[in-house]
């Protein structure tokens, strides 16, 4: 098989390089559309997201819609998600679309097409994905990512407290989390960077990751509680591989455009003080 | 907290004791719409699914349409998915979209305003979801659908073999499958049957399920090869609880509308025969 003119690793190197590691989270919830007085419907959605679009699509290396706020207003959110995607993209930005999808079979091809395929309406660079069927069942996004120079994101350990009932679970002698990491630098070893994990960045997460050679997407920078020291407690050498993901601190900041960049560029100087 | 008027349980009850107890599944994967003679786009797909829901709207108890093969036509193809559950619901089936969401706080109150809110675009009768991260986590879903006389079905224990690693870790001296079956067993304590669980039919789950008082979904009835012996040997005296769902054998009858109902009619009379 030959490989994509540009790999993952190499797009997401590339534009990390230039606008720096911070993940800036599209969330729309319907109480911050209301602090940006507008009102928690579809038109509500659009003018949120366009605005971010105009205020982090030229300036942040990573965007992050988080589909679950686009899917509460059906269709008419998903016309928005769409936009948001092609406009944030066509803005220099790599896309990382927050759907968490995970099926078997021929579904989860569907959900492959439907995000990770060229000409896709919802094609994003990269999405998250839920390993609950199994990492095996994720293949064919992880083949399809592959081909297409996208990456996936496939959820680790997270932070929340319930997360750790399955995520610490063992089989076959380490915990699903660390299967989660072997499983993704397995595939990593062809050097394309095209699976990366999801690890929270509020807690110890207690695994082995030197070996992963993809990017580690880190939820919970900022509101949630961690700050650069946390990068570097919890992630140690591996920190070069972390995007930190932040939405609500930065979105706080809104509707004015400039107050939104301004956020952005005070969180990534906060970063770059640390590397 | 007052209860819904009637709840899931209940619901679920009156339909399939009308109706049977067979779950008809709408995957319209691309090659299926080539089959039935359509194009592989939105348009397609309307075609295709109004098909199924002239055809199985008023005749079988629950209509399982699959999220991910609406997904992949972007907004046009959600637009046709709300219209299935409309209309399906309408015809007096219990809708089951199946879309495995997952996820933790104010995302996962979103996913559920999405799915299970009265008058959201998307409203089912009752979803899959995928608890990967923590049965916890999915709480706002539950919550939300106890208040409103939905359900949810939360994914313990799958046919496919990559499934096993994760969800037969164990966990606090118990599987994580069985975990998952003890947390829903302890919700429906109240006896509203608001959570289901999903267990392959294929194989043998190896999971105490006798105090659970909700329902099962049962993929894997049919094509994938589970047939009415199955279901006694692999759920025992819980087979009245369970929800055989079939898809492609019943959907590869179509295009016309009598030989799909009556693909119906002939899984569901072998289902009753085994009763």
């Amino acid at each position: 098989m030959t490989g994509p003119a540009e790999t993952f690793g190499e797009r997401l190197a590339s534009v990390t390089g230039e606008r720096g590691r911070l993940c800036v989270g599209i969330d729309p919830h319907p109480g911050l559309l209301r602090d940006w007085g507008l009102e928690a419907d579809a038109r509500g959605l659009e003018k949120f997201a366009r605005t971010c679009v105009e205020a982090f699509g030229s300036l942040a290396g990573v965007i992050k819609p988080q589909s679950a706020f686009f899917e509460s207003y059906g269709s008419a959110g998903i016309a928005v998600l769409e936009r948001v995607l092609t406009d944030a993209r066509a803005a220099g930005a790599v896309t990382l679309l927050d759907v968490k999808r995970g099926d078997i079979g021929s579904t989860m091809s569907a959900y492959a097409q439907a995000y990770l395929a060229d000409g896709a309406p919802l094609a994003a660079d990269a999405i998250t994905l839920s390993p609950y069927l199994g990492f095996g069942s994720l293949e064919p996004a992880i083949e399809l990512a592959r081909r297409t120079g996208r990456g996936v994101f496939v959820l680790a350990r997270t932070s929340n407290p319930e997360g750790a009932g399955v995520q610490r679970a063992h089989t076959e002698g380490r915990s699903i989390a660390q299967a989660i990491v072997d499983h993704a630098a397995e595939i990593n070893a062809d050097g394309a960077g095209s699976v990366g994990v999801v690890i929270g960045a509020t807690a110890a997460h207690g695994l082995d990751i030197g070996s992963l050679r993809g990017p580690i997407l880190a939820p919970g920078f900022g509101a949630q509680g961690a700050g650069p020291e946390e990068l570097s407690s919890v992630f140690g050498a591996a920190r070069e591989h972390v995007l930190p993901a932040s939405s609500r601190d930065i979105l706080a900041k809104g509707p004015e455009v400039d107050r939104l960049r301004n956020a952005v560029r005070t969180v990534s100087a906060l970063l770059s003080e640390h590397e």
